[in-house]
This record gives structure tokens, sequence and C-alpha cells, in this order.
């Protein structure tokens, strides 16, 4: 592998454009193959989130729904439903920046580590928490401010 | 409330439609305003279930976030990517067809109840378990069949 901070630099630039801090993107063979934000709130859709939304593209690209050996690299840990989507997707390795506990004084949160949603799944998921979370937090102090 | 069991039929006819037997109906003053199936295998998109889409379509009509007041009937409990799209849209309650624990023996599931998700989250949702259950799994042995 590559370095890998590149990549979550690059996911942070992704949360930078969003109405709300959070972005994503998603890696294979060293190379970004998706990007996204949060577009929750311009598209009144819940469903939005940079994860999900990064993960449709992809989906839309390739046309197919089997994503091992992707890397998604994520501002913060996915939320439940972000985390599932990334084990149906089939996405092998999850990094992310800021953790549930860490950025949950900044938005409301559905209280479970990501770790907990993959260990009740088929799927084997490597999670490496914590890359650069200072920068990422600081996303939340930005968009207070 | 009105009889509640048409809108599980209603939920159980959505299902029916798809490539997959997932199915459900969001009702709102006892009328259905948004109905949808799994999409999954038809839009190679992991996240097209029955209920982001159902979601994603009321999303799409009404041109808000909050859905409060609104009851979700699916044929199936649902999962936590689902479950969380429901809390996040303010969803008040969720009327389910066949549990997890049972319907698990025909497809691979993240194992974790859809109360289990509600309870780590700032949200009250009423969650009725088991209407038709024995229907709703039905789908599942006439996909199989």
């Amino acid at each position: 592998m590559k370095e890998a901070l590149p990549f979550m630099h690059a996911a942070i630039e992704q949360a930078r454009k969003g109405a709300t801090p959070f972005g994503c993107v998603i890696v294979k063979n060293d190379t970004i193959v998706a990007g996204a934000y949060s577009t929750v709130h311009q598209e009144h859709d819940v469903t939005a989130h940079a994860e999900i939304n990064a993960i449709r593209k992809l989906h839309s690209m390739k046309k197919r729904s089997d994503f091992s050996g992707y890397t998604l690299y994520t501002t913060t840990e996915p939320c439940p439903m972000c985390t599932s989507a990334c084990l149906y997707a089939g996405i092998t390795t999850i990094v992310y920046g800021a953790s549930i506990t860490q950025f949950k004084r900044y938005a409301p949160v559905i209280d479970i580590a990501s770790h907990e949603i993959v260990a009740k799944s088929n799927h084997k998921v490597l999670i490496i928490p914590g890359m650069l979370a200072p920068e990422c937090l600081d996303l939340f102090e930005e968009y207070q401010a």
C-alpha cells in the first residue's frame, strides 16, 4: 500500500464541500475510484450520507454489487446505516478519522460503533480507526464557527 | 387507526414485485403515501432495500426530511441500515412481519434487532413486530420455489 494519509486528506476535502462536514473516498489499487460528501440537507434525503453516496456512485459506475478489495476512507466512523452498506457492498477495509464517541458532542448519533455492526455479520472487514482524527474533528469546529 | 392489516397486505404486494421478497409501505393518516420493494439486484445498488427506497421516494415527493407521525409497514424486520434510515427520517412507528431471527435461514443478515438500534439513538420509535409474519415468511418460500 502506498502512503495512506493522502486518501484521508482527500476525504477531508470531500467533507469541506458539504453542508455538513462528512466526507469519504473509496480506493482500489492505490487509486481513488469514488469520492462523496453528505448531501442530506441539499437533497432532503436522510440516507444521503457521504458513505452511502460514494457506494451508490461506485455501483452506478461499475454496474455491480461486490466491492471486495476496496477500501473506504471516511472522516468520521460510519454510522450503523453506512457500516451496513459497506458490509453489503463487500468493502474490505474501513479507515476512519473521528470516532462516534469523539464526534457525538457535535451531532446526534446512533451510539453503536462500526465494529459492533461488523461483528454481527458474516463478513470480515478490517476497521482502522483514528487516522487524522484531530483534523477530522476540526471539520466540526469549522462547521460550527 | 383504521384496521392495520391491509397496510401489511400492501407491503406484501410490494414484496412480490421485487427480485427478492422485501416490500414496505409508509402510511400517514391511514393513507399509503409511499410503497417500495427491494431493487438491489436490478439497480446493482446494495443500498436499495425496500425501506430505503420508500424513504427516498417520500423525501423526493415531499422535499423535506422529517416524517414524524408516519408509520412504516415492512414485510421483514428492518436491518440496521434501514432502521437507522427510519430513525434519521423521524418515522414514528415501525410495523414488521417476519423477524430477523425468523428470516435469517433464508438470507444472510446483520444479526442485530431493530429495537437494539433504536435503543442506541435519541429517538423514540414504537416497534410492532410479527404482523402477518407467516405470510411474510411464505414470501421467502415462494422466492426459493
